[in-house]
């Protein structure tokens, strides 16, 4: 994993109530998870049964992605300009954002 | 979560070996969300390096969707009109791949 | 673009109904289409307007694909064990499912 | 459509070269829809190949959209705090986003 970028003042930091927020919500998902694995226990499990479950997995991901994206948008990018580093915020940005 | 369905012939199930694949898949996805609450635990941890894993989970959940998916097709959905539930067959792989 | 695949009974064809769906529907989003590039000669434009409008585009053209896929489901997919292609068939549906 | 938003300092507008390049791909993609239509004039035109070019399409569509997206960013997201309407900045980012 990348280590956080550092601009003169100190490290970017994921603000504290997103980052409670977003563990909360990963181990529920980390639950759920568990939960389908369970239910491929079962010889006879249905493929409709599973890709629900997985869709609703990835429901709670996107989720999850929207706490810290709308946390890092706050914090960090529309204060990029004042900071300084607006180019390299941009580039990570459209990074994670191209793909979703 | 819903029951198989059970056409006359019997239970519809997922393929041993996808299923099997699909398990240690989601074993992987797990182990990569505890990754991510661990990582969540450092107080001065970055959003976008959250995002980014949270993005490689998600294409991780969609791999194992579209295992998922090709023992489904394989298995139950190109001999739907030989079993006579195609309608049926239609509307619940509609309804999971319209939110893809 | 590809030519259909032509089984021993003949080619397989989009569905009458679903291709004047998918007309009706296509001849909208090409208005809505030209609706943009009309919106983008006003130099004050605002980029979030523009993005919000690309966005119903895309929601469109989603709804139009899953008219298509359904009619191929119906007509193809769920009777490719009896014609005998499905091995061909599976693989260029998910070659098409994969990106969604 | 709606007005774009003008802070104290006037309208924000999308960048002149963004706009120009917008302009460009939507008139390719507007060309490529009418290429779809073509196609479906066909009788015989077969689903898969028309899922492909819906498709490509949409692919198009997403590329425009990140031109237009990082434009965004550049001009107007990185500087709302200094701007003083970093809330609303994010918010109307987020109704985009989300449903990416």
């Amino acid at each position: 994993m990348m280590e956080a970028r550092s601009p003169q003042d100190g490290r970017l930091c994921l603000d504290a109530s997103a980052r409670t927020e977003a563990v909360r919500r990963l181990r529920s998902i980390r639950g759920h998870v568990e939960g389908v694995l369970r239910m491929l226990e079962d010889e006879s499990v249905y493929c409709v049964d599973v890709l629900r479950q997985i869709k609703a997995v990835d429901g709670a991901m996107k989720k999850v992605g929207n706490i810290v994206l709308r946390s890092h948008l706050h914090d960090h990018v529309v204060t990029a300009a004042v900071r300084g580093d607006a180019g390299e915020t941009i580039d990570e940005l459209m990074e994670i954002l191209k793909y979703r």
